[in-house]
């Protein structure tokens, strides 16, 4: 039973929590899991991070994270780095017997031609994995020169495609990028255009900062997707979605 | 016996620093204790983050504080959301049985007459819990519409009452909000208000950033209470305090 | 074996990486080694945060970190604090007792004749410790006030007196400090005079932000010596060195 349990109402979550690991230690994620386990679902290890863990260790991260029902996965540009190096089936190999169970499909730091992406998701899929692609660049200035009704056609062909989920991207940063501007802010138009033309259940908004992540609770509601969460605000981001801090209190 | 001791001053510090807990694992928790527990003595589960745990390790960690003297209690917003469904009784209760052995009151986020407050106040003393009480608003628009004037008076009539201690809010950001402006900098005029009306000790200043610890610790001397402090920062805070940091080295 | 690592190139890093530790709890580094510790090769207790620890556990502290073969030493504040008692001799004693096998000579925060200076890093020398020694003020006015000829002429100085790496300073903030401005981006003049006149392998920039850990790399190379690297980034750090994030993919 959780502590002071008759001040809550029930929820029955129903929303995606995306968390960003940059590489913290086997004991830190399984005390970590201990409190935050119940309340995030997916995984990242962030960008290219996976391989410069001994494959025992991620082997044993990534059972930790299964016990608490949170699905893991190497960052999209691991993925771009695999696919420039025409290594796509090695490296579903891997990342299965490494004990992965899901993966991120992404063009951020690379060209890939629609008919690859496409290839690339239905391999993904047949094998087993659960499906996020990603929309957005990771260069400021290329991001920038992405239209928002392009955004939302990639998006549409990937949910077409069967992706299981499409992440806006924002970085570890979230400013100057995607539905963000240089200062975090969301940027209203961009914003809508996307919202009013994908179903909400199928879009993670990756909102790093506690701004981002309050602006698209109050927007859409508690059980908005959110992703690129740092391992220290998973608390933090759950009290928020429950109008347990002073931000969002009496407002969700 | 401490190492370099011979390079220190004998200190005794009898001066309050309050660190946010938000959401730290146990052993990572214990661990930290080890190097930290001499350096501060009051400890806050950040606003409603308390009603996330399993009881049995909210419990737990209150017990591993205790070890070190420092006392543990929910953030302000619980009280608040107990008072707004009227269980406070309740959540004194629940509060004592989980092994907090303070209070916060305050009224951040809600309206709370001060008739109320001060039931609450009485209530909190007799039940034995250490008191802190809280002056300010979480909300940045509300908080600018209060006067130093009212916050010092609020401040005298919750020690006449018997608080404790009370805290002069500043969130986890520390910008915008109390003493402080938009770029964390202290409010000079705000500052000295309440300052030139309050006894030192009966104030807790929350100063989450690090030129905000320097500039109290060289305003108001090494023995400042200070509060909000991340759990990465105590030690640097110590040294602060001590002048073994090149921003009050030879000030303090 | 790593995982992944068909993916990656051979590489033999020779650069140095410089980790801060803040006050990191014996269990938690212990952790975060197993994934972390082929990563960097330098370690400093922040400024005078050495003291705070119990002899014990600063000794198991550096045990631990020699196991990955990581040279540990004091910040060169607690130097400056032991120079100015005329306590040097005690200093290294007790650095030796305690395990460190590195020390920095810094005069960031106190007035030291460039005798005395010199005097220092020849006993340093003598008593068989690795020697950094730091370049820059830690106060921003004074630091400003340093032309970067001034740095240039006493970093030969110092090499000339046999210092194994020169640091340039830049705090744990990187802000308006040493080669970077008010943004925490690099004055192209001030680093150029630096980076033309000294030979790259002898120094270490410290970059405690990523914009700067990128610019840097870019700049002189995978292999270019950072410094004053958080403990949550070595590993981010490392991904950057090899292309394996989006700022360096296919630039390194």
């Amino acid at each position: 039973m959780k502590a002071f349990n008759f001040l809550l109402k029930d929820t029955k979550g129903k929303s995606n929590t995306m968390v960003l690991d940059k590489g913290q230690g086997y004991q830190t994620t399984k005390d970590m899991l201990e409190i935050t386990g119940d309340y995030f679902n997916l995984l990242k290890y962030g960008w290219g991070t996976s391989t410069l863990y001994k494959r025992d260790i991620i082997k044993d991260k990534n059972e930790l994270y299964h016990q608490y029902d949170i699905k893991t996965y190497p960052g999209g540009t691991l993925f771009e780095i695999a696919n420039k190096q025409d290594k796509i089936d090695e490296y579903l190999q891997e990342a299965d017997k490494l004990g992965f169970n899901a993966i991120e499909i992404s063009d951020g730091s690379t060209y890939i031609s629609l008919e690859k992406r496409q290839e690339a998701i239905t391999k993904v899929k047949e094998q087993g994995f659960y499906l996020l692609t990603e929309v957005g660049k990771k260069d400021l200035k290329k991001d920038s020169e992405l239209k928002s009704e392009d955004r939302v056609k990639l998006i549409q062909t990937d949910l077409d495609n069967k992706s299981d989920l499409v992440i806006v991207e924002a970085r570890e940063s979230g400013k100057n990028i995607g539905i963000f501007d240089e200062k975090g802010n969301i940027k209203e138009d961009d914003f809508e255009t996307i919202n009013k033309n994908i179903p909400q259940n199928k879009i993670l908004w990756e909102a790093p900062q506690k701004n981002q992540q309050i602006d698209l609770i109050l927007k859409l509601g508690a059980d908005v997707n959110l992703g690129n969460i740092n391992v220290n605000d998973i608390i933090s981001l759950e009290t928020l979605r429950r109008g347990l801090r002073g931000d969002t209190l009496g407002k969700v």
